[in-house]
């Protein structure tokens, strides 16, 4: 039993940021039957905004694809807040919604949001596929250049 | 048993709105196992569309607040045609993405959606506690200043 | 039993596309518990895209309820792939999230996306009515028209 979720993150040097809770009337994760639902994770960082702007212009798209890790990141902080602290609790990731900023002419939505789907499969493996969306804001909050929210499955 | 959510809207002196029909080939709202999904809610009220434009722009923030209101206001008024009028029947609100209709340099969607949250926790306490999404869009449907979808699930 | 979803298929003319395999980390569609969940789907057909710009703009309305349209059949595709090719086995639509590509001053998104929901109502009769929510973005991927995603219930 070496191959869980949490000896991935060791292995690949991963350390999930501290999960967020939210200063408004809303929370961060909330679970319904078998499911997690997960509030929009944005790019702050141990407190810190980064990779803000718009992608495309203010950002280059790889910048981007950091940015969605860092959303992902954050869902998964949550979503292992949401587990008691075991990962592999989780059945599956079931969506993921991105929204990226960027200008009226950007096109590469897909690569960007790969950033935040890659990571779910490099710390989860098949565990860490998932349907999703992915499009294009004019603006999101605190200036962040992703957001991303999910809902995922526990076992 | 009087601190039921009608006795909440009562003592807020809060008169929910008719439920609107919509008059295209969609539902304003879907019971699935215990889950309540809610069709996207503008800002019409009394068949009129209040509160349009862009926030931070033709509007102030504070008037987004109340926009988001109104859309929260709009989503209760379905899901208590959902509940056949018992507003008790809901365990909780599980879901609420709220889309802001803003220019691409905004940047407080979090605060305007407070407006929806904030109302949710008024009526429901913490039964009305959520995950929620916050987004800027371009553009809305007539014009609205937000629009709001919702997930609830039922006791 | 004559009146199934495939009858209505033929005899409508309409013909499926092939369901498309992503590229990336993610999945086409995600099956949990009796719900589907469809990644979000845009206007490609038979490997190229088509109907791509902004709707109200670059597309007329009616070219962007023909783009709603095609997004709903990829979804279809999507959703008979995830019946093992039997769509009688869905019970109902449950939800469709739009994001329609267009400019700042948009206001018809309803009318766009009512495109995607006669589809689903003409093919699957009363069960293809679901709850909707539709946005105005202002760059979609691959440029397309318009984006469509799906939650759907088995029987």
């Amino acid at each position: 039993m070496t191959d869980t979720i949490q000896a991935r993150l060791t292995a690949l040097g991963i350390e999930l940021p501290q999960a967020a809770t939210p200063v408004a009337n809303y929370v961060p994760y909330m679970i319904t039957g078998d499911l997690v639902y997960i509030s929009g994770q944005v790019t702050v960082w141990d407190g810190k905004m980064h990779y803000t702007g718009k992608v495309g212009s203010d950002l280059s798209v790889e910048d981007g694809q950091q940015a969605a890790r860092t959303c992902a990141l954050n869902l998964l902080a949550q979503l292992k807040a949401a587990c008691g602290g075991n990962l592999d609790r989780v059945e599956s990731a079931v969506r993921l919604t991105g929204y990226v900023n960027c200008l009226s002419d950007f096109t590469d939505h897909a690569v960007v949001m790969n950033g935040a789907s890659d990571l779910m499969v490099d710390i989860m493996g098949e565990k860490g596929k998932h349907t999703r969306a992915a499009v294009g804001c004019s603006s999101l909050p605190l200036d962040s250049a992703v957001e991303v929210d999910g809902i995922f499955k526990l076992a």
